[in-house]
């Protein structure tokens, strides 16, 4: 079987480790976590690795006696129904890549599995790799799940000695399923990722008047749905990657003209400035529809996360002509606080993820392979 | 105490009579519309009246011996969180003219209470004057309330007998709050109505692809509420009143792209014609918008009501010189079924309805009982 081949076996079984019959979900603390952590453990041993576990509960593999290690990985947890390779794919390539070597390198190779990047129990993304970054929050130590239980009770230990060291560490290499269809369109198998865009988040609402449906004259209107929609074009046209997933309407009765029109603003670019400008102006043209109409407008800022650059030499020694950002957040942004961090981008089907439909070419994760493969010799 | 400020006392007390403490709501068939029915009973008893309720329980006070009758009403149930004057207000300005009447009519008159117009327990709209009009729907029989109690166990007769014969009636005529800002506008205090609004409702969908707010390009998505958004601001401009009172996305977060948007149509006209041609043009937009995006349009109509002119002889009896439509339904649409009918709007404050806000002014209460005292002289 060619090691892509049993990449995708891996992705398979770890796809039938679940909290839940009939679809995959798997987050952080769970039982079904540990069972994947331990079937990954067995890959890696079986690889000549040493493995543990850290603190917050962070698969770490390692194979070498060198003070310095290059990390190469991905996270383990999933969303609620999810596919089978965002995340796992990573370390399993990672893992791959490792198997092939037929040489010590210079430097200790570590391949770790993330224990929480999605977040979905907690509220907590990238607590994994945070932890690692020695930016694991204390406000965290708070939480609780939807059932009560206390992020607090699943630690393994003190979380900041899950912290690395930067000067133990080479950089972080992280592949991962490109989440979008531009490496689809572009026909090519993988690309590497210049940056991952920084993202602001607002909660945005247009403010009018309820009013009968039957009997407030159209000229007399201060209806918060036709603003919004007014907006939500205006979002469309801002010339960034920006999205309104929600969109909620206040009495949202069929015959009731809405007094309230709650938005949610997404706008990613892999430049500051440029995302910066054109919030300024989504707020601005927010005011304007508002005050045209007679509406006030609530806007809350609730995100402005900065893109993060990644690592110009190690990005290059990945060797891979396509470049594109990312407009999705990764583990690699947070280990790009601490280290060197590239990240490799495998096609996926229809740009699909978060979806059982997420799927990858055999072939192309050949070729993520043979990329890790000749970068752990070049670098 | 003058008969508008008697009438004003008279809607505060009714106001008083709810299912619930600190808001009004008195639905078909309660305790609460029970007891308010035993209140007006009251009143009209002390006007001379014979009081009777029918079998679905509407309320009937007639004065005179003779066989054929004039009707005068409006509604006492309300919605939850209702005001005190949508209803009540008719019923009271009603019985106000017949406590003014000093010598005998050549026909009876008789003041009716609806019991059910809003059709809020059981989503039966117009039952109480259904019946009368000897359009109760047989379903009717068969539904049931949120907390299990049948419709059919609520009534005190066959229905069929709260049928009227149209040869015993000379007419009916209704005083409502306006429920829109017409009259104010005007500076009128009531105004009578040309005819009840057609109204068309449809559920209209379109149907995109959810994806990754992050990583597809603007250019590649079918985001459904993009193009709801476009159609909002089309239906804002179809030139006949037209609301769009609810938007659902779906799935509605703030990192996906809107795979689904539903939102229902609710236009109106007095004018059926009109109407139409105004749905047939926003249902060929919708189509254009989702074809251009590449989306799937869904579209269900729901409702197609016709619009109900009302008599012209009793409205000019009625002898007031503003007219105007009403967007809104009333019973008297559904009397206009077996007996000339004619509507008197009273102005209210903001033009706001169902809603504890509402408001009238004595002196307009006044000059309504004065028109409709003049008219059972005229008529």
């Amino acid at each position: 079987m060619s090691d892509a081949a049993t990449v995708l076996e891996r992705c398979a079984a770890l796809g039938e480790v679940s909290e839940e019959d009939g679809l995959l979900v798997r987050r952080y603390g769970t039982e079904a976590l540990r069972r994947a952590n331990a079937l990954v453990s067995g890959w890696m041993r079986a690889a000549g690795m040493e493995v543990r576990e850290d603190a917050v509960g962070n698969l770490i593999g390692r194979l070498g006696d060198s003070d310095r290690s290059l990390m190469l990985g991905s996270h383990l947890d999933t969303v609620r129904d999810a596919g089978r390779y965002d995340g796992p794919l990573g370390v399993l390539v990672a893992l791959a890549a490792v198997e092939r070597m037929r040489e010590p390198l210079p430097f200790a190779v570590e391949v770790i599995g993330f224990a929480d990047e999605e977040g979905v129990r907690f509220g907590t993304a990238y607590l994994g790799s945070a932890a690692v970054a020695g930016r694991f929050d204390p406000r965290w130590l708070q939480v609780r799940d939807a059932d009560g239980v206390a992020l607090a009770d699943l630690l393994r230990g003190e979380p900041a000695t899950a912290a690395r060291v930067p000067a133990d560490l080479l950089g972080y290499v992280e592949v991962h399923i490109e989440q979008g269809p531009v490496l689809e369109q572009l026909g090519e198998p993988v690309g590497v990722v210049t940056a991952i865009a920084g993202q602001t988040h607002a909660d945005v609402c247009f403010v009018g008047e309820a009013g009968h449906a039957g009997t407030v004259p159209m000229e007399g209107r201060r209806d918060a749905l036709a603003a919004a929609a007014e907006w939500v074009l205006a979002v469309e046209r801002a010339g960034v990657l920006a999205t309104v997933g929600r969109l909620d309407v206040d009495p949202g009765a069929r015959n009731v003209i809405p007094a309230r029109a709650a938005l949610t603003l997404d706008v990613r670019d892999p430049d500051d400035a440029v995302r910066q400008a054109a919030v300024t102006v989504l707020h601005t043209q927010a005011g304007e529809i508002a005050a045209r109409r007679g509406l006030d407008l609530e806007w809350a800022d609730t995100a402005d996360i900065p893109a993060v650059a990644m690592d110009e030499r190690l990005t290059s020694a990945l060797d891979v002509p396509v470049r594109l950002p990312s407009g999705a957040g990764h583990d690699a942004a947070m280990m790009a606080s601490i280290t060197p961090a590239a990240m490799l981008f495998v096609r996926c089907r229809g740009g699909i993820s978060h979806n059982p439909a997420e799927s990858v070419d055999e072939a192309d994760v050949a070729v993520a392979i043979d990329v890790l493969e000749r970068f752990l010799h070049a670098v």
